[in-house]
């Protein structure tokens, strides 16, 4: 049965990913990464219930709290507050986290050599991170060529990004065609129990629900 | 002022390729790993002793504990025995990281985009792990174009192996005429007091050494 490592953040995005690996025959195992940000809690405890959801093979939870030393953003640094109702308005928000892409798919390309997987699958989307030259399509290929150059696995990998091109409402529409439990997924920045509704990555939430005509069942503080 | 980030363990080969950086005239930054390896106490004061003496610009100390819980192999897992006089008889040593200067690499080039560095310098050397994929040219000029992708940096990024097709006899003699501190170095991969002198790499320092016509100032047990 064929291998494929799923980094899912909790999210939305990752976790139909995962599901769509599961529909594509693999067996999958799971990788979270804990790089101790504001909802670190929440996006554990998420992930795990979405791992046993799926029913995944195997489940990593790996420390990351290296990308905390490396440079100062809203997500790790709670001195920095997050931006509220700014989406769009910045080049690079302070929430960004340099290269935090390349290091995620680095150490899932170490471990897909351990777990001998064929597939990594990352929910990037171009249109969450238009700014972001780590979740292109380029950069991928670029990444995909690293891993095989650089691992000991007798096959080749393939970095698998079956959203990169999707809106928000489309991962809605497709993630409740495919029973996807999004209740169980968290998006917002800030809070580990209401989702505050006004961070970049709640209102990207709300409008891909509101644009696909569904209503989002997580409980929201607005 | 150029800015170069210095990969440094504390070991021989790094730590040339830092004094190398520095008299091409870069300011250095420092990066060190922590992976709770046997020896990473004595790598951390080393390095630490090393980078006095190199006076440099800027120290990490970044924890990449998540090596251990990648997969078991000597280097972190105390449980399995450091191999004694086995140089070269396996194809991958237990001592065998999968990915490891992928994962290093890609946080070097996250720190590389914050400090805004035009190289990162690394000490890979060829013949200490032929078998290894990520110690090669090709390897290296994957990461470069990975790195130069992915990250939002306007000029491009370099990786400098200075070292890779060198013996270590060639490093200890370059070393030593170009004054570095070898004797701040560390190699042993199991003891933080005196030097094993029986593992792969005591074996390679020693052997280094030996060929280059000098005698290595650390001390052995044996």
């Amino acid at each position: 049965m064929k291998r494929a490592l799923c980094i899912m953040s909790g999210g939305m995005d990752s976790t139909l990913c995962a599901y769509l690996a599961k529909k594509q025959g693999f067996k999958i195992i799971a990788l979270h990464f804990d790089y101790r940000q504001r909802t670190q809690l929440k996006e554990k405890e998420c992930f795990e219930k979405i791992c046993k959801d799926l029913g995944v093979y195997k489940s990593y939870i790996l420390n990351t709290d290296l990308i905390e030393n490396i440079g100062a953003n809203a997500l790790t640094d709670t001195k920095i507050p997050i931006p509220k109702n700014e989406l769009g308005q910045n080049e690079f928000p302070i929430t960004y986290v340099p290269f935090r892409n390349g290091i995620f798919l680095s150490i899932a390309g170490a471990l897909a050599e351990k777990e001998k997987c064929q597939s990594i699958f990352i929910g990037v989307v171009e249109e969450d991170g238009s700014n972001y030259p780590d979740c292109t399509k380029k950069f991928i290929k670029k990444a995909q060529k690293f891993i095989n150059q650089g691992t000991a696995i007798k096959h080749k990998i393939s970095i698998q990004t079956p959203l990169i091109k999707f809106k928000k409402k489309d991962i809605v529409s497709l993630a409740l065609k495919e029973k996807v439990p999004l209740e169980l997924t968290w998006s917002c920045y800030e809070n580990n129990d209401l989702a505050c509704g006004e961070c970049d990555s709640c209102l990207l939430r709300l409008k891909g629900f509101k644009q696909a005509g569904f209503k989002d069942k997580i409980a929201y503080k607005i």
